[in-house]
């Protein structure tokens, strides 16, 4: 028995393999996930993991490694949430989001800083040698929303869209906060005098963590967009560069101490749009489901670890400490949400109502991050007592308010996400809707939003889109992509009915309310069917049909690096369907 | 700057990312690839990195590591051959197969060993001091053929599949020769006396880990399968189980000193065909994508890594042994496949041509795994030869053998690879064949393979499927299967070209030639089919539309775990579906 030898990647691949099984066991009963959220389920795995290994070694088992969370957990994760993210609801609301995630992080950690300091001034809770600046520090650390733990918890709940990118978005930007404040406050605790022009810096840093991570992640996003415009002739390493660029986004940034999450995220939005043109469908499937698979794996075994790190003797337990942490963690970042909220709401139209405003404050959920970062601090005589508070905070935002904001969310009647997506008539409203705003923002010499969305815009179909497309000569709008997509779904559902041979015309299909009910996304504009004449609606189909005529791209005869569906005579194929088109 | 903290990580996707961007660059040039095999480039590519690296440290660049390979780089690729391997053919030629890799390797061994002993009782070359057992230490790992370096190559040159399984499945299988071979002859060398128990011992431990890491890659596949019974919720995990009970079987068999080769082979062709009945199309394709793209960069980091690892000053330069290795290795290998294959000759009906015997002793190449084993070896004096003789011959191989083959190939006029797959009538034959084999071998007493695959089969249904299959009360008819398919790709053609909703009746398409040319598989039943009445053909095809209406599988509502096409209002679809048979 040589285990040694294959001791990492065995580990490894067993600690994945328990996170996979568990995740199967949970869906396995249908009740259990729809009452506990699965973070809650996966800690409480990782508490009995954790027990069995210190009752058989009788020490405490080892914690989450902080290098292992954020070279290799954490960017799966976020590459997921950038990479899915909704980017309309994400930059309409890029102010308030801002506004949550600086002012009010900065608010949080001051605000919980001082205020336990102020607790540490009490005699009986023996807590005087715990310094204003330590205090600072374990603010900075235990404020920041966590954006793995609020995924976890918001995904399940089905808040409406704003909501939910509130409280996601902050979650992901307060990112450059957190890393500015920690990394100040602990390089005050380690120097002798703080002198002014050190806290100018740090306000200095902000945009500098900030501003450079997006930049960062921009660059490595159009440059992973421009490799994949050469790709052609080797499909199946397309979804090897989506992965490698994010990450070297990511990594980039740790290296030069700027924000790694905001940049990956900002690499993630901005290669998204060309990458998804220039790969092939397989390819873009086997992205989306990796990142998918990776993120999944990643966020359930953060949370076992979590739980297994729980167990042991890092802590102590001083409670009043621990308990004024829980207690000054709600009141603040209620606070602030009602402050903030009252100044957004000053200068939109569409404000937040107060409901809105109770679930952004309750669903400030902490996890790994925090729990990492305690862990990274320097060794002083209090650093188990906040690790217990931090332990403390985390499992009851986690375990608490994850188990109680789905009731929570029922009986406030928060407004939900909307199931169905929106209609090809919304759409095509919506965009209408847009370029009159940006019309009349360039008019009234208001340069708002729509304004620079229609700059971005032009600036993106005049210059990004040639250099980053492989054939940006012949841009198909997205209605008619949509189209596309729904006519090749209708002919699968036939094929598979079998009906193919004797297909009703498409006209009778749609009188008889077939196709729309095909798709949900048509389903509404069936009223805009019936009030057409079918022979109207022929003649756009023969228009959208002639202009829909689509040549596939050839690939070479055999190779090593395709798949076998790639390698279709596809020259053949096409003559024959030119032909086919002439005798009819 | 922080550079250490993320040094690990971005060194390797660095790596990664040159090997991925070698690939692209390749394929630019159409050219290149056709003269050159990709291979020997990326050699190349290696040798000038290694040249710069040396050149700017003035010191030997970094080797491969022997871990890094075989933990991390091989299992992919062998995984890939293992996973993608044809079964009927490698099964068919199987006993064929094991003589080469076992008789013949260790005939390879011997000679080589005693061979280059010879040499070095010549006293003009300074080698008397390598004795017996170090050459054949150095036997044992120069002898086996390698299967990255023969999948490299061969897929490129497109030679029959008997002649092409002959060789990778050789390459494959031989592992469990050498690690018999290379690790008894290294623990002779470390013996003050070896006693003839020791010599029984080896033998018995050849089939201890042959079949040994036949039985722990069986156990794991078939527990992979085991476990995608239950992902239906929950398919975006799916992929991974694939990947983790694989490499799991792999590393088991190394911890125990079995094949680890053998061991991923057996666990990948005994899950792949229930997994694939198990899991989700999507799923499919990423696992299938992500394999092919796995080994294409672990191939691409092996060759680029023997590159590197070449130049440097680990090398001794005793000419007349090294060229004598590189013709020991030719001429023991053609009499080797000579003398084996006049056996097999007799016992078989379709025999190997001595054209397909040169190509199998020319093929011959050696790789990475002799150049992984050699850097394992215990210090001693003559280590650095052995890397230089070892270097020159996988150098000798690859670039002299691996551009050369092709011509030969071309001249020799070798039987090329059938470019299209088989048409339902042979498949259909094929299987009756098979059927009535088994029969005849029944009934006239003779077990052999035709009997064994029939009860195989029998034992498969029965029981196996039962267990390892989610929907076992459901079997298709591979024929129904590409019914469907070839209905499903024809409809997507037809909602390509815009034609749905004026589609002609299936049997005029038929007639007109359309639906022969859609895919090759069908070109050649156009006889068929021409002999056939439409009349009668609609009836068909009625009959099989019948049996093909197949209810799609529901999905929960929305979840975090599943990807947005999947969540589709299918119950509502369903009932229009079948609503509409009616109404027609």
């Amino acid at each position: 028995l040589d285990y040694q030898h294959v001791q990492v990647p065995f580990e490894i691949t067993l600690w994945i393999m328990l996170a996979s099984l568990a995740k199967i066991g949970f869906h396995l009963y249908n009740k259990l996930p729809s009452v506990v959220p699965e973070s809650c389920l996966l800690i409480f795995v990782g508490l009995i993991m954790g027990g069995i290994i210190y009752g058989l070694n009788d020490k405490s088992p080892p914690v989450m490694d902080s290098d292992i969370f954020f070279l290799y957990l954490l960017p799966p994760i976020v590459l997921d949430a950038g990479y899915f993210m909704p980017s309309r609801p994400f930059f309409e609301n890029i102010g308030t989001i801002l506004l949550y995630a600086v002012v009010g992080t900065i608010w949080n950690v001051f605000g919980i800083g001082f205020s336990l300091y102020g607790i540490c001034q009490v005699k009986a809770f023996h807590l005087q040698d715990v310094s204003l600046l330590h205090n600072l520090l374990f603010g900075s650390l235990i404020a920041a929303v966590d954006p793995v733990a609020v995924l976890a918890v918001f995904e399940e709940i089905h808040v409406n869209e704003k909501l939910h990118i509130l409280v996601f978005g902050e979650s992901l930007l307060n990112d450059a906060v957190t890393v500015v404040l920690y990394k100040l406050f602990r390089s005050f605790c380690e120097m002798p005098a703080i002198k002014s022009v050190d806290v100018f810096a740090g306000v200095g840093k902000f945009f500098v963590v900030g501003l450079g991570g997006v930049l960062v992640g921009l660059i490595f996003g159009l440059t992973a967009a421009f490799t994949t415009r050469f790709t052609k002739d080797i499909r199946v390493i397309e979804p090897l560069f989506v992965f490698l660029y994010s990450y070297l986004s990511y990594l980039t940034a740790e290296m030069f101490h700027l924000s790694g999450i905001v940049a990956i995220i900002a690499c993630a939005m901005g290669m998204k749009r060309y990458v998804e043109a220039n790969i092939s469908l397989k390819s873009h499937t086997t992205v989306k489901y990796f990142m998918k698979m990776w993120s999944s794996v990643s966020d359930t075994l953060i949370f076992i670890f979590l739980g297994v790190s729980t167990i042991g003797e890092n802590h102590e337990w001083n409670w009043p400490y621990i308990c004024f942490t829980v207690i000054f963690c709600l009141i603040w970042r209620a606070l602030g949400v009602l402050v903030l909220t009252f100044f957004v709401n000053r200068f939109h139209v569409n404000t937040i109502t107060s409901k809105d405003q109770f679930i952004i404050a309750y669903g400030g959920l902490r996890g790994a991050i925090c729990f990492s970062l305690v862990f990274l601090l320097p060794d002083f005589h209090r650093k188990k007592l906040f690790i217990a508070a931090t332990t403390v905070v985390i499992l009851f935002t986690v375990f608490i308010q994850g188990m109680t904001i789905r009731p929570l969310v029922d009986l406030l009647a928060v407004k939900r996400k909307r199931e169905s997506a929106p209609t090809v008539g919304e759409q095509i409203h919506i965009r209408f809707l847009d370029h009159l705003l940006a019309g009349i923002e360039d008019i009234s010499g208001h340069w708002g939003q729509y304004y620079w969305k229609d700059k971005l815009e032009y600036f993106n179909s005049k210059y990004l889109q040639k250099i980053l497309l492989r054939e940006y000569d012949q841009p198909k709008s997205s209605i008619v992509l949509l189209y596309e997509k729904l006519e090749r779904k209708h002919a699968i559902e036939l094929a598979e009915a079998g009906q193919l041979g004797r297909a009703p015309s498409h006209p009778s299909l749609l009188r008889s309310g077939f196709l729309c009910s095909n798709n949900r996304t048509v389903i509404t504009d069936k009223k805009l069917e019936d009030t057409l004449n079918p022979d109207v609606l022929e003649n756009i189909q023969e228009i959208l049909a002639r202009n829909l005529y689509r040549i596939r791209r050839t690939g070479p005869a055999y190779n090593r690096h395709t798949l076998p569906g790639e390698t279709e005579p596809v020259e053949h194929a096409k003559e024959i369907l030119i032909l086919r088109h002439k005798s009819l």
